[in-house]
């Protein structure tokens, strides 16, 4: 996982969907029209999987400056691992 | 929106999905490996989106007995309303 | 299924995709530049995403103007089948 | 892209996608059940979401290879690359 500024950046937008799912349940509690809960449960739902996909970002990055500091190494392993959690995300 | 043991059953759902951010913000913030981060977000992406569809599941349902009793009247407005919070939640 | 210019236009509209995806068989037997293949995948899953959602929005309108008609029974069957065929969409 | 039978896979995978659309057609054509054609279109979506996933996989070991073997530079261009066309696959 990366430091400093990325992270700081990733905590503010993931406390902002916990502030949007905590809106969500308030609008099912004061029985909200349907239509309206599902989008925002859209917009959370968008929210996260950006955060997703900057993880991944940061993630890939991270691999590839591995592989050439140390070289050689296919890591393999690390392939694997990383389109299973691409396909994780694709098919959630 | 649905009252009583329904609402509650959501309500329980999106204070679990609230707890799941809360974790994976917890594990941003410890430097967690990325790719767990990424299967918690997966997790609570899959959680989130079997709430819309419970949401929709109600709506539908609740749409097709205000037809049945007022009758006549198609209601077009409601089908353009659904579809296109199904077409945010599939595309979200 | 809907009849006249609504499925003229479906079968078009597939027409389409099926071409698309013919073309990403050309691409990949012709070892084009992986990103630009996927480019042209994403594209065709949006144009069949669009199908199944044209495809779902007619059917709720045939729905309710069912109920509508018919009135009284709730087609509880019907309503199931349509959240499972939404439920299989969005997690597709 | 690669070559041989990773190639063949994917150019035999992909047919099949072609002859699943071409029955979604048929589908739409005879008017069958609508729940019907919809499932066959998210089996399609599916099948292309898998396409994508295994041609994602050949390039994230083709990058790292290429790394390995040329070192050094970061290939900052190629991380941004495979994250913009995971986000279009994600969001698709």
């Amino acid at each position: 996982m990366s430091t400093g500024p990325d992270r700081d950046e990733l905590l503010l937008r993931l406390r902002r969907v916990e502030g949007q799912v905590r809106g969500i349940a308030r609008m099912v509690d004061e029985q909200a029209y349907c239509i309206d809960v599902l989008t925002q449960v859209s917009a959370a739902s968008r929210a996260l999987q950006s955060v997703a996909l900057a993880l991944l970002d940061q993630h890939l990055r991270h691999c590839l400056s591995q592989v050439a500091q140390v070289g050689g190494e296919l890591h393999e392993e690390k392939v694997h691992e990383a389109s299973a959690a691409i396909a994780r995300l694709v098919r959630s």
